[in-house]
């Protein structure tokens, strides 16, 4: 079992927030988004006797509000096409188990969210990984990379759209060139849509909006980013296969069921007032519109703008983000400040790419992302690994 | 993916209730008993703005209150031995991938809880039953028995103490059985303790309790059953051996966080009056002597009295105890009433066996108990596959 690289650098913050330096934390995807005062009120007003077991695929008046907010982003499901999961985690790892045998193959578009790789140990299958690219702002790759790929242990395609870590939003014609490779090849298209809601470079294109590939598609779902309730841990999968559902419903029977709080403050997200979502994507779309203007500003630093998620990915003039990131937690600090970065290296399978990325999560108010931009422009113009040009690295004359 | 043996009745129950028939469910292990009030008035008092990830070890708060309950069931360990986990399913198959890889074998008295059967197939491990019967209360089976099924594959010995399906409490001296054979081949000794609290003949021997086996031991626990907590999907894995700590750790880390709520509720539990148990256990005891009374008075009927839990199984005078089961919801009723029964074959890995046994689970009052028993009694009395002999059946001349 690999560890998760993003948690790598906690021992170093730890003694950073030790010695009094303040972090911002741009290094994971917790909003500080306060999480809806209903969905919470939810909770806080419930009044059972017994906390019971729930039926094993979620409270079934749980998953009849969740047809209609699909319903809302035209995604025409039953309730019985849904499983409610501990977290999008669950989903994530069902789907591997349900639709792939041990050994089997799943390909998915690098950079990618790193637990991916926890969870194809866990159900022991092999992600395959197809490059995307920091120039090409992380689009698909073309289809001819994916087709390479493919062999007979091949089973299923994963995206994450909009995407985690890069923020790239899939568009309908990728979503096609996707479609036309599952059908073409027999494969399933699982699709994690943690991030649906925000998109602020045209519309969300899910692939249940798909046609005609129905069998295909199993859609990954979970309440955490959407209404900034990380902890409630509930998510979804979502497929009209029948044999996925009722093979993912063992899996689900297995763990017995859902955590029975969660699905009441999941319920109660979808009575939220329709505008809820605007108003947290105008927030986040300013966070992005500021973190991706003040990254370019640094010189070296190269940001392309990212359509959707509270994610963007750059590329630092660095010779190594691992040691820039702990480097940044050990050694530096700026008005006793300092910022904590995921380096880019523990998305991608494929070793040494993304040695000079990092990813940085907007999940902070303009002000913090200020200061945490200040940081990073200060770090790079005195960090010792520096680079002038790609391949050269200054001297390391400077000692912090 | 093997079905849940435990839910293939509930179509017929269905059927049975849409025909106005109350069902008295002694089939599942869902508690009546009311969740504390403080464990859900913590939760409901909670006020927090934004429900975040935890630690993904679970919020050490909480993990430092566990170690002062497990100090008081004799059990000394760190709260940094402690992994909290989504409910104690969870536990189990942290267990199973941190210490075995694909194709080993873990070895379970049988009967045993049918889920472990779905956990071995999500950790692509093999169960190997050793069988335990009712004709000793389904005591643990003899030392030879174990030996004889432990091959180079082997790499742990996995028991539930007190015993779900069977009740049976494991003695001082079956553990120092235990704690030799996991020494003598260096296994782990995999204890599933969800019923610690519920033993009504003699004092618990958790497998903490042995000495000298450190490494070797993983427990894995849950507030289900405990506290009646079965929505809270809260439990732990608890071992000293750091390096499956260590391990288990990073499966934690993928799926990010156990349940926020359910770790608030948890922690109020540590805080109950001290005498919290006694009155729970007191009630489980007095429907424990009812259901056992009632049992071995039908004739033909034979139940072994259990030391722990709420389960008791009872040999029944009939050829198959998965029809009779069926039978009782399809074509029985008494009064318009009747029962639910798990079939023990569901429990047994060895096909053929416990094919005229039931588990029934005492989580109803006893008004409800003795209703149900009188339901059974009637049932036996008319059903057309009663046998008056062992291997005879009486002709089926009744048709209800």
């Amino acid at each position: 079992m690999p560890a998760s690289p993003i948690r790598k650098l906690v021992p170093y913050a730890e003694a950073a927030k030790k010695r009094g330096v303040k972090i911002y934390h741009l290094n994971i995807g917790q909003p500080d988004i306060e999480t809806p005062k209903e969905m919470l009120d939810a909770v806080r007003k419930s009044d059972f006797k017994i906390l019971e077991y729930s039926h094993s695929a979620g409270n079934e008046s749980y998953r009849q509000k969740l047809v209609k907010y699909y319903q809302s982003v035209n995604i025409h499901v039953h309730y019985n096409d849904i499983i409610i999961t501990t977290g999008g985690s669950e989903a994530i790892l069902f789907g591997f188990m349900s639709c792939l045998d041990a050994g089997d193959e799943v390909i998915i578009p690098e950079p990618f969210y790193a637990n991916y790789n926890g969870f194809a140990v866990a159900a022991d299958v092999n992600v395959k990984p197809v490059t995307s690219s920091i120039t090409t702002g992380f689009a698909l790759p073309p289809i001819e990379d994916f087709e390479k790929c493919i062999t007979k242990k091949t089973k299923a395609i994963l995206i994450c759209n909009p995407n985690n870590p890069t923020g790239y939003l899939y568009s309908k014609e990728e979503m096609q060139t996707l479609r036309a490779i599952v059908k073409k090849h027999n494969l399933y298209l699982f699709s994690d849509e943690a991030y649906r809601e925000f998109c602020y470079e045209g519309e969300h294109c899910s692939a249940m909006h798909l046609t005609d590939v129905d069998d295909h598609v199993v859609m990954m779902d979970t309440i955490s980013k959407r209404y900034s309730a990380c902890g409630a841990r509930i998510g979804a999968l979502v497929t009209k296969n029948k044999k996925v559902i009722e093979t993912a419903l063992k899996f689900a029977q297995a763990r017995l069921s859902p955590p029975s709080f969660g699905q009441i403050a999941g319920e109660a997200a979808i009575d939220l007032p329709v505008d809820y979502f605007a108003e947290t994507k105008k927030e986040y779309q300013k966070r992005r519109d500021l973190i991706v203007a003040r990254l370019n500003n640094i010189p070296g630093v190269f940001c392309p703008k990212p359509g959707g998620a509270f994610y963007a990915m750059a590329s630092l003039p660095v010779d190594d983000a691992d040691m820039f990131c702990q480097w940044l937690l050990e050694s530096f600090n700026y008005k006793k400040e300092t910022i904590m970065l995921a380096p880019a290296s523990g998305f991608y399978s494929t070793p040494q790419l993304g040695k000079n990325e990092v990813r940085l999560a907007y999940v902070l108010n303009t002000e913090a992302i200020n200061k945490a931009m200040d940081c990073l422009e200060k770090a790079l113009f005195i960090y010792p690994g520096k680079m002038i040009q790609p391949g050269k690295t200054l001297s390391a004359s400077y000692s912090h």
